[in-house]
């Protein structure tokens, strides 16, 4: 039997998800920091001052920056300045907005959502036309959105090109892209470039910036690169209750992530964990690479028997229950040692489940 | 002129709001000493628990508890678990929900506020029973909620005998009574009881517990004391927007403040602060005391002239610029000292600027 | 005791509302005529196109029209075109939107409305100003729209010049103005002008044109003024569940009453029972007019104890339970005799309850 | 070229919709007849008493009855009967309510559809049972009811035995059931049992009853079998933007159709022109039927350039333009004659533009 003592330990060192993980020291550290006496609430303060002109850095002067508390609210306040009541916004069926956010995109936006399935996570400019093919009479709703995910939810990437692609189509059928970008950070250390050079300089017109996975307390933002974009930016966070008061330990964080390239070294940290994972376990027999591992997260499939065991080494999602697909989610904080741990584990358990696995072992 | 340097000490001393102070210290040291490494997101980890259980500890065993990110959210998702489509929402024509959530309410809850004018911003059992007086035919909003503030937005409190009466009022009539608690703190001390006796003890069924104006970093709760009422809590709380996923570091700061009394000693001290102002000035030639000062603000008319230099010494609103009735207001942080020096400013600038006073001055 | 068909005689005579009333015989003859074969569905028939264009010849031919079912139907569809989520709504406290319509302004709009006293239901260009005056930051709802009614539901009418005055604040001030002209043929039957002279020859951006209360089936139309503003026009028809398949049937009721004067012929005949009614009532010792009597109806209160009585002879509603103020509203088929007979009885039976009819009664 | 008095006359027999159908004589004749003076507005009327008795009779003392103005009105009012804000409904992805209602469950009901790919737009127990399988946490939408059309959008019905079957799937996951009725008639006539032995009797909870494609002016109801579920129908209505003020010219029209067996004539006729189509066209080469004729329509994928040939002889909509699957839909007024002439030219067009067609043509 497992001890709790134990249970706390592996929980500590899961492999479930990058909010699993704390808040990086650095971020921490800067939300002390603010912490000085009086100044303006909701976002009238230097703090607040400071951190849009550091997020300006990353994506242009021109961009408008409203910081918000998570990101189904950025998801809700970056959509609310593109959609119109008949609109409807195109994105992949696994997309958070379409299977994460508890029908808020319905019930706060109240727009459909068209959902296309795709092989991994990535809509393709040909998905775009097709969804805007039908007759788009009254009795139909209006196309008006591309949302797509930068890393997706199924841990690909898309490259500067193929966002660019995608933009273009998009634009061209007089729609606008918006980009969930609660795991940007992992795509751009991924790509080796820049977080605009993977998001809005491809052409993005509204960007969710994800703060919390990348190391934050809880911190996300909505970058608007459309110009006069932003013109109802601060009516639509705070009706979609994403303002908050003493904004300045919001920005804070986002500071701390993106001064420095903080940012950069907790992303790159994450993905490089996944890909010391990737390696390690690719050959198992019995186990199976589901996507490609691009960002901080590796999927695969393994025997249905082998869930259970892998899981009391490390805590992780099985992603789907009827295929056995599994996700392992690093985080700026999963050590070496943590991935050699639950390789070794998988390498001795998965083997063990497989058919072939089976028949190895003696009567 | 003023120079920046004072223009920023000025703004660090304010009056504007218990928004404007930062966190207090023992709630930060709380949100570091949750840092550790991983644990469940979106509220399932051992902090949150024990945050829950230290809420259970002042509002009985009884009630459920979620903890959110800012009181509009928390006003939202308390009212969803009561409201119908066809429902109204009873408050006076002050509340926080009426005025301050840029139409929120409407916009999320989809329900008409049916607001009611008030001397001081609280409600009586009679402007209830008015309010449910109509033909309440389907061409009708139904009345469903009564939905009052403790402490008000205008610095007033209700007794428990009262918040006890106008449940009674409220329940006879088959509604529900909920609570904006935002200030629940500065109420319960003013009236020198617990939390609970102040709102839930008294039948307030949803109630709005913050945290931010109490010396929280960001941290509100909605608490459910209704049996059965909370079975969609997390539903409401998710679309919302108000789900966060490193819950820990939201519910370290109910801990911190709720557990061992820091709560009463940052909103007894927030009222000592108004009761030191108000007792100061209230005799000032040309300045009217215009709300009972109860919690920890002070509501005055002065003269229109006197209102910028006033603020000059330091930040505050003028709440109505049509009688210039200005709002000062305490928080966790404001010293002695601030309350002297402003108090000192107010007794040389007022009186100056008031009628009498100039027929005082000498040509 | 009144038997079962003296009471459904009665009711057929009844004062309550000009939705009581029937059709016009010329409307339903319209309807009958449309019946020829197949025809394009959704308006995409002749008779629509017809009818639209004697709408144009009253409004203009740059109005854009559409035809919906009801009168909350029209006011949401025209208001939807002018509203964004975080606007609000100027509009008196009397208006059918504010107290009629089961909250879907809130509902389906998602926006606020501001409701402002009025002594008799009128709008003023103050009333509109005030309701702009406050701080209109991100907390605030924006006001976007001021809503009119012609002729109001306390039966006042606005003249051209009341009109385009508030046409002129409201434009002023960078808000729209909508006219729920349900009535709107009663008004300007009173005032002797078109249909266009009482609305949006003064300004009025969109209309919502009543067709049920002067004489059709089930018939109401949004004229949309404003240049441009008709761009969504048929999107927010169809979400907003007002748009009919066989919509010829709709289209050739406003033909019945537009294309020849019907229109001013029914609403001309209801005003005028109404002024015959309050002529011969206005000096009845105990009865007291209480609005202005200027279109179809006429407000009176009346001794409480005389209300049952006088409903026995002619039904009508007690608009006001508490002052006894009742509502007697005519119809395009009221007839002089019912006037005379209502009339006699109010004169019999109203002094009886008078506070001086009283002293009159021998011991 | 076709001059404009052949296209009005081939307009005049389309087999685009049984919109493009008038209303049958006896309901015209009905609404005329309850144009008999002042009764109660809003359904207050005997004419709307003895309809909703008659309704009754069909599907049972219990249920309750709301007449309502249109097919997207009816879904929407009883959909909001059954959904909580978080809710989905599972339906196929070729429904009405997920295609063709410009998004008005997302906008007025706020919630998510769940839609589900079928080969003929039938809904089988697997299809629900499988939208139910994920992991129902906060972070997504609750399956709360299942809605399925019969007769479906693809002309196919479902057999009592069916409806059955679906309906025992979903009350056990705890769902309820909605029907899309607008083409209930048809469906009953086709399965030659009664109007309830097709939906409520097999255990749909609320159905849309359609009446205007069965011979209405424009008459739809929501029919509510649920025990307790209409409690709050009134609002729902009210609310919907669904409720005529003079309803008995609404009544009226269900009176007609439902007390005599009119609505079985109507439908029964349209079926058997659908049919007589049906056979009539079958084997011609180059032509597929592509779904199975069950009710009042002929689906079939026929070569490209046939298309507008076949439109310039009687109009229908090509449903699917990628595979040029057309729709031959048949109303009450159909004739003998309209089939025998489309089905001749269909006879004559179809084989020259089939591929094999073409093989027979000499050099």
């Amino acid at each position: 039997m497992v001890s709790r003592e134990e249970s706390a330990r592996r929980t500590d060192r899961a492999l479930a998800s990058d909010n699993y993980a704390g808040a990086h020291p650095e971020v921490l550290a800067a939300v002390a920091e603010a912490n000085t006496g009086h100044v303006g609430a909701y976002g009238a303060d230097p703090v607040t001052a400071e951190a849009v002109s550091t997020v300006r850095g990353h994506f242009g002067d021109g961009v408008e920056v409203a910081f918000v508390v998570n990101g189904t609210g950025a998801n809700m306040v970056g959509l609310q300045l593109l959609v119109r009541p008949w609109d409807c916004v195109i994105c992949a069926d696994t997309a958070h907005i379409a299977v994460d956010e508890c029908g808020a995109p319905e019930r706060f936006l109240g727009v459909k959502l068209v959902d296309v399935t795709t092989p991994d996570g990535r809509l393709t400019p040909d998905d775009v036309r097709r969804a805007c093919s039908g007759r788009l009479d009254e009795h139909q709703v209006q196309p008006r959105v591309v949302s797509i995910a930068q890393a997706t939810e199924l841990g690909t990437v898309y490259t500067p090109e193929e966002v660019s692609a995608i933009a273009a189509t998009t634009h061209d059928l007089g729609l606008y892209l918006h980009m969930d970008g609660a795991r940007l950070a992992n795509a751009a250390a991924s790509l080796g470039v820049g977080l605009a050079e993977a998001s809005t300089a491809c052409g993005v017109d509204v960007l969710s910036l994800g703060g919390t996975k990348n190391g934050a307390v809880l911190a996300e933002a909505v970058v608007v690169a459309l110009p006069g974009g932003a013109e109802y930016l601060r009516f639509a966070r705070k009706q979609a209750m994403q303002l908050v008061s003493k904004m300045r330990f919001v920005s804070a964080q986002f500071q701390a992530l993106l001064a420095d390239g903080l940012w950069l070294r907790n992303a790159g940290h994450a993905n490089a964990m996944a890909a010391r994972l990737h390696d390690a376990v690719r050959d198992v027999p019995g186990l199976t690479v589901s996507r490609p591992r691009q960002a901080n997260a590796v999927f695969a499939r393994v025997p249905g028997d082998a869930v259970a065991p892998l899981q009391a080494v490390t805590p992780f999602y099985e992603w789907d229950s009827a295929t056995h697909e599994v996700r392992w989610m690093c985080s700026w904080d999963t050590t070496e040692e943590d991935i050699d741990t639950f390789a070794a584990a998988v390498r001795e358990i998965v083997p063990r489940h497989a058919r072939g696995g089976r028949a190895l072992s003696p009567g």
